[in-house]
């Protein structure tokens, strides 16, 4: 481990800075092209948020909700209710985890989530698109290390490690269609759309 | 210029969740350092931003701060007034556009926006100690190389020269002391202030 070196005010102004309008100019795309995608649903990102968290983790907690969701405990709870209420969640205790208390999708919640994956609109998606000269050079989508890393330091190893699970779990239920159970034509319909004009 | 290659759902799907997560949780911890940093002068986030971008480019358009902003022009205008009223801004011409009306940095709003910088403390900013590491090993702060492309190719070229602009007169005026003209003190106390702990 090397030791710390030194560094200026005025160096870190200008990095802080960038980051700041570099993370609200990321942000604001995100954020719009998420709503108009899930908007003809009735949720909001904080609830399409919980549902996939539910999704990926097989049942979460607030607290997960809150952590990997980034969002205050008492908007986890509020929204996990409302979900609730609607018939996309349930509330109860894990197999191995009687104490406390966790969030599980229901059917009805599966099929919405599902619902709303399958109308996901490449073309709709701004950053996505923004991505594809580099997609194009490099013959991948930006892996956006640096960032990563930064987010790992912030937010712990457990954060990152969540999100690359919940990449697994696409690309396995993707493969084995346990969560698409019901979706074998909508996956022939996934590869027919793949964009061909290479 | 190589041709557009394909990509399948899937893989456009599992980037575009991940760059959601990454720039969700990027942007809450800029956003919550950020007000706590400026509350103390009774300014928002989008108060501040349009403090600066007057700044730096020495006038600034409604349209100008709404782009570099990233605001909805409603809001850039609203929070212009709001800061005219409270003194810190001017609508009026530029010398060399007397068509359009730019907002200027009073003498006040200069002395606001000056006390902002000089209260900006490294130790408080989440992504800035988040960095250090990256910092430490390579001896700069990360340039989210990826990052700045992405977001050059949604909001164009202009975007990110005002960017590097906007560095550049942080550079400029801090060797100058144009800006920071009353500032020879602070500026040694910003020398003093370095982290040496090499």
């Amino acid at each position: 481990m090397k030791e710390e070196q030194s560094y200026s005010l005025k160096e870190a102004m200008i990095f802080s800075h960038k980051v700041g309008q570099l993370s609200k100019a990321l942000w604001k795309v995100v954020e719009k092209d998420w709503q108009t995608w899930i908007k003809p649903y009735g949720l909001n990102i904080n609830e399409h948020h919980i549902l996939w968290i539910s999704y990926y983790l097989e049942g979460a907690s607030i607290s997960d909700i809150s952590k990997f969701g980034v969002m205050h405990v008492s908007t986890a709870f509020n929204f996990s209710k409302k979900l609730e209420e609607r018939g996309y969640l349930k509330f109860s205790k894990k197999e191995n985890d009687k104490r406390n208390t966790y969030v599980f999708l229901t059917e009805k919640g599966k099929e919405l989530l599902l619902n709303t994956l399958e109308s996901y609109q490449p073309s709709n998606d701004g950053v996505l698109n923004g991505s594809l000269p580099l997609r194009n050079l490099y013959g991948k989508f930006p892996e956006f290390t640096e960032l990563m890393c930064v987010v790992r330091e912030i937010y712990g190893d457990d954060f990152t490690s969540i999100f690359e699970k919940s990449f697994q779990k696409i690309e396995d239920d993707y493969k084995t269609n346990d969560f698409l159970i019901d979706s074998v034509l909508e996956k022939e319909e996934f590869e027919k759309k793949e964009v061909s004009s290479k």
